[in-house]
């Protein structure tokens, strides 16, 4: 019997015992210790690299030293002659540094496995809570050495690479890895094509792509460990990518752009509209969206030095508009009632049949399944982002556009919902309004005791001052700026529960306009449109109109649910991430909940794609949710209409505010309250 | 409980016990009668039509009457009522036709299933053997009807037809159909284009057609039962495609056209010095070929009232390079040692892949798998066709052009191997040769007494007169006519076993040519090209090196089994179809076997293309095939060179040939022979 020798695994800490002249990597694998491999043990790829430790470990009664493992080979040699002025060049010994599937045991042995080495890569995603997103992508990357045909023994291309796929499998697999199913394997056209070719370039060492498991869709000569994918969050306004490396997780870059759509509509309604009523207006805007995504793929890839041809996998995501636009299917059932989507269930389409073909030729592109027609895969991304179904508290996750979605829920049950919320949320329908740009008011304040404002713009620190009116010089007003504006305008007491100016006041910066009575939040001198900025009557009911239906969407959900209030509120997207949180409870944009447990937790949809492209059971896990996923009508709930009228007002001022202690109760103590109501309460609203 | 009836399903002949009020169909599902139904018992396709037998069945004690079925509502009603002129001017009765799934049994029934309500279909193929096909094909059609979304119930088109598709599976499955696989189910991008159009066209009610039990590939409008694939057979002269119906196997038409390749190389050697030489040249070549596919498509389609876009379904089969080309596929591995194709698996592509656009966008084309460079696709298809692999008998399989692909065995082993022949047989090469065409001498018969000849040519049936040299018009002598004509020049001693022309003969048709000593077949009097037809001493020695490889490869494959003479000789192809099965084995292109046991089976290729297109089975059955089948190289084997030379010469003409008694044995007992030799036998050649 051969003699054994102890081998500890670092930072894991595994002991084992190991036979004279097992490899590291084999004694490795053997102690349940993952060390990657993507050559196959051809001392190629360099993936399975460890660091010996030296010296005494007294604990475990080791003496650990290079000498414990064999001699390095003459092509384990040439692997580290190359490498070891870098090693040397970070402060470390390259003497210490070994490929594991070379190295044989000869000695005991302290051993650590670098974080790079380790086969099971993860990533961490930070929001509402930290999770860990292992990477199991659906594409593996597989290095092969092939013998040549001869005359006696002409086996085909396809059938030689078949074998040593076979061959090079359990070599490479990491536990993170899919299994190949050689019965099942195929290959792409394309890939078939170019296999002869390949094949004799690399002179018989090629790198397989593969899919799933089973179909290879890329082949190229020689080793290659490049395999990225890129992860697509389709907005009506904006397109973001980011561009990732399917092995280790990592975000290469992302690069964003204008959804040239745009310029056909500037909402979804509008680009529905286009549509129906112009000719070839789906292929015009289903063209204009796939040159974009071409581009980006270019941009991106340029960025990091790649080819966007090495794009090999990708997750699209977008609202239902923007899903059936990219995939070139006609949108009137989305825009005509009863509302119907095309399919619900997430769909697999290879990126040049829809015109992708900035990626490679054998790329795949899944998108995420959609809820109904104005819940699209975008917040099934964001679902999958935040993962309410994996809490035991109930989360409600919102998503404020010109269209609202809601989900309420926990481990048990999600119920979702969307209402329209109209423009003011985006500025627009607002005397002043625009988009969130520079120069846009995105903060006011009003001063309880002066009720003169003050307000910070994009793209500039400073406040105005409101004495001088020196300071940043403004534009307009954005989403934000105008729920900021009118929170206060209600919280000073300047605008009652019912919406309207307060009766009979008076102050230098009200105006009568147009629109009704305007608070000047920047005089004309503060802007460079020449004008004074106001809020006005109407602004203020454009705001009543867009905040109700959010108001009464979150309240059925908790209504179907029994609760008094969710445990988390979770603001997506961009808008979400801008509001003043305080001020969107004010209005009753969200229902009240503990103010530190609420979240603005940014690009959830993106966030969601990617997380769908680097894992692969993530995309059955969104399968999943659209199962069990519960979704309400609201104008189909019991009393709607009444419900809509009452939110139209803002909540009681004192009571319904546990949550706003010593922000909210202001009103009732501002002199102006107190000289107009004394000291009663306003009892408009509802509780 | 119900009261029961019996009822009788002819011509099965099955006797069941029947609850009252059960339809009929239902009760012959449940006693294991099959009846059709493609529109799920909604009346619309009539299907599952049965006639009711009337009267006393005394051995049965059963009184049939046409009041034991319920009564005919009003959508059965309906759709008799258009047939019933049809069913009369045919002289049957048409008040004895029911729809099994609408009748209810209230009575006693004798009842009769139509051979097309049966729901196995079955093809007959005849060749060396009769056999029946089953119809198991890889499409299946269903038609749904589905409710209307609503504001409370919009689920998604595509969802909404799987839902009716899981109803309707089981009420229209038949025995041969594959079950859908609602877990798997997925649906082509263009189909899922196309799907909101097609529902609200056909008023919510749609035939959808579906690949492999869990793929949609096209979704109609209304009810529709048109199911039709194509098998082609791609030779490198000629492109025959059968048009069939996928329902009930039966071949719609038959179109065939010149492989329009033949303008770039006459034989697959000259097509591929195209590939290598040319620029673009396998373009050129993959898009001639395909043009020709489209062409004939289109006109196969028209040719029976249907569109090329209802084909959903194509086997397409072809030697190695007809099969790379086909594909797009460099056919360089081919052309060069050590002759490696580029796969040998069966591949399934999408028509459009490959540039068939004239089929469905949906169409998927399967391709069987390959044996060797130059054993192809279309010899696996006359394996499929003949089944050598089922038998327990040795059949040898040859399938003879410019190059042979032989197959020897049985159920246990089937070996096969290729040599090429050289392009004799093909009238090249042959100095009066030319093609199967009008005009072609096709048959030779030499008289053993007065040594002249008669003919026959291709279009005319009548020989000619060797006395008067009247009789049909020649041009020149094809493959089958130079065969006869050596065989004879062998048979009555003009020729010797060394291929010689006997020396010092004196006949009034022997003549010197440029190309040794010449044998007139026709006087130029009797041609339309105005000189002489003869064979010559080089035609000989062409038709000597082209049908010695053949020998050779017949006697390898038999040595591996140690076996003396195949139990049957099948000869494939349309040159195979043409020869003389006396004059082949007289030459020794083929083994010695009793004459009746030799068939010429016509194109097995294209009828194996087209079983692999009615039955799925039969596609894995050619990759299990694959699997198994073993090949031998020729030039590998131990004393090929040899062997070859032996099998130059013509075989022993008294001993070897127990088969050929009465037609062989002639030479010695000819004038000629006994004047030249007296009684001695000759002795060159092999045993």
């Amino acid at each position: 019997m051969a003699s054994t020798h102890k081998v500890i695994f670092q930072p894991m800490g595994v002991r084992a015992q190991v036979e004279e002249g097992t490899s590291l990597r084999t004694a490795a694998r053997a102690a349940g210790v993952g060390i990657d491999s993507i050559c196959g043990e051809k001392s190629t790829c360099g993936k399975c690299k460890i660091i010996v430790q030296r010296g005494e470990f007294p604990r475990d009664e080791i003496h650990s030293s290079l000498d414990h493992l064999s001699a390095e080979g003459e092509v384990e040699r040439v692997y580290w002659e190359k490498r070891r002025k870098g090693i040397k060049a970070r402060g470390e010994d390259p003497d210490a540094y070994r490929l594991s599937c070379q190295a044989e045991v000869c000695g005991d042995l302290v051993v650590l496995v670098p974080e790079a080495s380790r086969s099971v890569q993860q990533v961490v995603r930070k929001s509402a809570s930290e999770r860990t997103i292992e990477v199991r992508a659906t594409m593996r990357k597989l290095y092969v050495e092939m013998h040549e045909p001869t005359l006696e023994e002409p086996l085909a291309d396809w059938e030689r690479l078949k074998h040593a796929l076979a061959e090079a499998d359990p070599l490479t697999r990491r536990p993170t890895d899919l299994a190949l199913d050689m019965e099942e394997m195929k290959i792409d056209l394309p890939a078939l094509r170019s296999l002869r070719a390949a094949i004799r370039e690399g002179d018989w060492k090629v790198t397989a792509t593969i899919r799933n498991g089973n179909q290879v869709v890329r082949v190229e000569p020689g080793y290659s460990e490049t395999l990225v994918g890129m992860a697509v969050d389709v907005g009506t306004t904006t397109i973001a990518a980011h561009l990732c490396d399917l092995l280790t997780g990592e975000v290469l870059t992302t690069v964003a752009e204008m959804n040239p759509q745009v310029g056909y509509g500037e909402d979804i309604m509008s680009r529905m509209s286009y549509i129906n009523e112009e000719e070839n207006g789906l292929e015009t805007l289903h063209k204009a969206v796939i040159d974009a995504l071409n581009k980006l793929a270019r941009h991106a890839a340029r960025q990091v030095g790649l080819k966007a041809t090495d794009i090999v996998d990708a997750v699209i995501v977008g609202n239902t508009t923007m899903h059936h636009i990219l995939l070139g299917i006609d949108t009137r059932g989305l825009s005509q009632a009863p509302y119907v989507p095309a399919l619900h269930d997430a769909i697999d389409v290879r990126a040049h049949e829809i015109g992708i073909t900035a990626f490679h030729e054998g790329a795949s592109v899944h998108l995420l399944p959609i809820t109904a027609s104005f819940v699209g895969a975008d917040h099934m991304a964001a679902i999958l982002a935040e993962a309410p179904h994996e809490q035991d508290e109930y989360w409600l996750l919102v998503d404020v556009g010109t269209n609202a979605e809601l989900v309420l829920g926990n481990r048990e049950r999600l119920i979702c919902t969307s209402t329209p919320t109209g423009p003011a949320f985006e500025g627009a329908h607002v005397e002043y309004g625009m988009r969130a740009a520079d120069g846009a008011i995105e903060r006011i304040e009003i001063d309880p005791v002066t009720l003169l404002p003050r307000f910070k713009i994009i793209g500039d620190e400073n406040w105005s001052d409101p004495g001088s009116g020196k300071g940043p010089i403004a534009r307009g007003i954005c989403g934000s700026g105008i729920i900021d504006g009118v929170a206060e305008l209600f919280r000073v007491g300047l605008v009652g529960a019912d919406g309207r100016f307060t009766p009979g006041l008076e102050l230098p910066n009200l105006t009568q306009t147009e629109n009704g009575l305007g608070y000047i939040i920047a005089w004309a001198s503060q802007t460079n449109i020449d004008r004074d900025i106001a809020i006005t009557q109407d602004d203020v009911r454009q705001i009543q109109l867009a905040k109700a239906p959010l108001y009464v969407a979150a309240h059925y959900l908790m209504d179907s649910f029994g609760i008094e209030r969710p445990d988390r509120i979770l603001l997506a997207g961009g808008f979400g991430s801008h509001i003043d949180t305080k001020h969107a409870m004010l209005l009753g944009m969200i229902p009240d909940c503990p103010l530190d447990h609420v979240y603005a937790v940014g690009n959830s949809a993106g966030d969601g794609a990617r997380i769908a492209l680097l894992n692969r059971d993530k995309r059955q896990e969104a399968r999943d949710i659209l199962k069990h996923i519960q979704r309400i009508e609201l104008p189909a709930q019991p009393g709607f209409q009444d419900q809509f009228i009452m939110a139209l007002h803002f909540p009681h001022m004192v009571d319904p505010y546990p949550n706003l202690d010593g922000f909210a109760p202001d009103r009732k103590e501002s002199p102006l309250m107190k000289k107009l109501f004394g000291e009663t309460k306003p009892t408009i609203g509802q509780s």
